[in-house]
């Protein structure tokens, strides 16, 4: 039986986020995935609705969604900040501890030492200890992973992997190409 | 029984994260709520070890933590950027998907669009639609909810509650003000 995989990441933000989506379908199917892109199945939010009740029913029906999935892809390009889309770290979170493999991408091959830096736009320091900072005094993790050390865990732990390729700038949110060598791990992983 | 709370924020970064988690304990205990911040139990990284192995070990022994813990209380104060810390939205998925209420506070009042907006430097837009988009083209959530909607809604289907009160910006990672409201309330929906 054919694996579903949830497709998680910022792009849901993307003005043609429906056009991208099923370009990534396309390449899991491909790859003889299913690929499960948010908003595909939940269908629009009821317009009647107040915007809250809308936000709400949304997320209600995109945890039912990852329910019905047997792994995940995420995209962890950096979104408004150097980590990670809030909501994609949610899910994935919610992924792994149903126990489902999580495959990560990113179209930044920076390290998360030299992003948080960016950043900062050069205001991190050392502290004593040896640990960088950030310019509100927080530590920047020592750890070498590619985002918060939560996130990285998860992946591992999970069995998946992570493939960080630099993507032009202005493609960052749009470019597949890490996305598809993500896709074909994930079904040498799932297929097997 | 007593109810055990994981503790979660991105005030494990601060110098000095191990005192405000014995302050966050001390405010627990005195509401009936034990509280578990993260590292108390798990131990320091073994410093034997490179730091890749390292941050994984810290991520294994907090989700074997987090599995101990009847609820959380997150610390949504944006975090390099303008939503919650990417660690904590993942800790927050992981609590869902365990079935585990989560309540939530942020020293940070403003709403997700006008934190957005600020994020953007004014750079942000309206698309013909009607929907702001950031500088990246990326659309800004119209739900009028106080960060990504995963995260939102995860807290109020768990159960959960939100308090979202201004802490002067030098105190954002430091004031319990909003924190010790939280744990009221999480105490009054776990110990009835």
């Amino acid at each position: 039986m054919k694996r579903r995989i949830y497709l998680a990441g910022p792009e849901v933000f993307l003005p043609d986020a429906r056009e991208i989506g099923a370009r990534k379908r396309a390449i899991c199917e491909r790859h003889g995935l299913i690929g499960v892109f948010p908003g595909d199945q939940e269908g629009a939010p009821d317009p009647g609705q107040p915007p809250s009740e809308q936000g709400l029913a949304v997320s209600q029906a995109v945890e039912h969604t990852m329910r019905g999935c047997d792994a995940m892809i995420v995209n962890l390009t950096p979104f408004r900040g150097p980590s990670a889309d809030a909501g994609s770290a949610y899910e994935m979170g919610f992924m792994r501890a149903l126990g489902r493999p999580i495959f990560a991408y990113s179209n930044d091959e920076r390290p998360f030492l030299d992003r948080v830096i960016a950043f900062c736009g050069d205001k991190a320091r050392l502290r004593s200890t040896g640990e960088h900072e950030d310019a509100d005094g927080m530590a920047i993790e020592p750890f070498e992973l590619y985002d918060n050390l939560m996130l990285i865990g998860g992946i591992i732990a999970s069995g998946g992997c992570l493939i960080a390729e630099a993507a032009p700038h202005t493609e960052r949110y749009t470019s597949l190409v890490a996305f598809e060598r993500c896709v074909i791990s994930a079904a040498s992983a799932l297929l097997r």
